[in-house]
């Protein structure tokens, strides 16, 4: 069994203890791998503003939701039972409204805050911060256990040998898929996509594969389709954002091109994602986020294009049913069109 | 009818007489809009450097290439006879090896050089120069007044009104058809794409179009497959590097997961070059450009991947003819699989 070096993207929001300072750390990924910096959020609304301005991204935005409720819980702690209450459920709604498409935020926000129904809840005070510290733990390592259970059921579907060409980060979700599989002894080959206009593939899939023993190959996002068609590449594997109830992935901008050069050129497609949205029956309940077009126009900073020219950022896609071969959950491989059974 | 502004990009190769120095300037393509820089190549040495090191690309080698044998006729212009042809050929050889998958560089330096089998290619000195100049200018009217046929051609199958999405730089038959299309009153909208690595969508194409009247909308090269199936253009348009006899398509890479995305959402893809390749009957016979992968890692300068991370450029790809829905030539609209019979 090889052991599998744990890359820093493993871990990158980091809750303070109050005797430390308090609030939340988040690594940087805007500008990770180039510099490791750490923004730190003293309040929820600091949490907030990072987790809308892509500080954190993909898992990040989950473990920085719960780090934030805790944050918001122990702001609370002076105030009334009441308005502790409504204190928290201001933030959690804050940090909700940050990304529109990734359920992570949302789902998060209301397990943590099951507790205001319960006991601890109503009494606010230190009992209150205890319970929220805690659930956000127990959410916090559900995600981590999700990922893990994904992970080995996706590593079986990839072969020895694979060449896996990857789009965007799949954060969690990847990083294990990547250990299910060497701890299985599988030897594997990357390509990832560097995913404009973020770079996500070229910053934090390469390096991260880079940190677990890998050299992967990076290629832009306008080759997918050659490297596939020149049997370059055996297995498309993305995460998704959103998997809805009828089977349609919902992921990073690039993800429906990939998979229609995947589905063209005969290679499968797997999606990874901890469970379909309950709440997303069909593709028209998923709002896709429009983000900034100014972002298109600038690379690493610098503007690209010329006075006169706008950008446009959809920020996701939607790839129908048909285009995949299998939506990986924490439950097991799925049919794209039968996923909605996972609550079966 | 329209007056349409000239963009600096449809001049950006020019000879300078004896007089005024000699040599050529050739526009730096790498670096425009954000410098207006011109490279001054004194001997076709220096332009063929020119041409590998992409200061020039798309249309530009052609001109190029006709220009850097005007300077090298003129180097050899003390020579005897069978020397200035000696030098002539080994000029040609020099140039035509400088980018292997776009045919114009090739074609154009035997069409130069066929003056050697004439009475002037045998006079050397001064004769010989003026024939090749003579030759030189011939040719690079022929690659205009092409482009702008057609552009013509293409111009007729875009609707008014259509929102035309093109992939890299089509340059001189770029301009040809929004030429026509604007002398016809044709009211258009573009969206282009960035085109990694080398973003010449972001820089060539979207600031050309500025440069005739248009506020183009400017997505990554990711985006393509959304934006289709949101029907948020109408056409999809490039260029062709080389198309062969039964009909594929060979351009910037890209152009086959754009095509693929055009075709499952119903959208016409218009493929433009002056002429197929009778030299290429099948797209076995077309050599595609592996550049050096170090070119996908760096932006301006800057690397974008964390050490240990591999680049890959295949510069351009295949697409097959049942992606596209015809290939526009100097000689009119063609079904792809019937392209051959241009020479028919």
């Amino acid at each position: 069994m090889t052991t599998t070096a744990v890359p820093l993207l493993a871990d990158s929001v980091r809750l303070r203890e109050e005797a430390d300072g308090g609030g939340v750390d988040i690594l940087d990924r805007r500008v990770y791998p180039h510099q490791v910096r750490w923004v730190h959020c003293a309040t929820v609304v600091d949490v907030a503003a990072a987790i809308r301005d892509m500080v954190t991204q993909s898992s990040g935005p989950a473990f920085a939701a719960s780090a934030g409720l805790v944050v918001a819980a122990r702001a609370a702690s002076g105030q009334s039972a009441d308005a502790a209450a409504d204190a928290l459920r201001a933030a959690g709604a804050l940090l909700a409204a940050t990304r529109p498409t990734n359920n992570h935020i949302r789902d998060v926000v209301a397990t943590v805050l099951a507790v205001l129904e319960q006991p601890a809840g109503t009494a606010g005070g230190p009992q209150l911060v205890a319970a929220v510290t805690a659930s956000a733990a127990a959410v916090d390592a559900g995600y981590r256990e999700s990922s893990a259970a994904l992970g080995r059921y996706t590593a079986q579907l990839i072969p020895d040998g694979a060449r896996v060409l990857t789009h965007c980060w799949a954060d969690q979700f990847l990083i294990g898929a990547v250990t299910a599989a060497q701890q299985h002894g599988k030897n594997l080959e990357f390509v990832c996509t560097e995913t404009r206009p973020y770079l996500q593939g070229a910053r934090l899939t390469a390096s991260t594969l880079v940190e677990m023993g890998y050299t992967p190959t990076l290629i832009t996002d306008g080759m997918i389709a050659t490297v596939f068609a020149s049997g370059a590449a055996d297995v498309l594997l993305t995460a998704a954002d959103r998997v809805t109830l009828d089977g349609h992935v919902v992921n990073k901008v690039g993800t429906l091109g990939a998979a229609l050069a995947a589905s063209r050129y005969g290679v499968p497609y797997y999606a990874m994602v901890d469970h379909p949205d309950p709440q997303a029956p069909t593709i028209d309940d998923v709002h896709i986020e429009e983000r900034d077009g100014d972002e298109v126009l600038l690379f690493a900073g610098q503007r690209i294009a010329a006075d006169g020219v706008v950008g446009r950022y959809p920020a996701f896609d939607a790839t129908p049913p048909e285009l995949v071969s299998k939506i990986v959950t924490d439950r097991g491989a799925f049919e794209p069109a039968e996923v909605g059974s996972y609550f079966g």
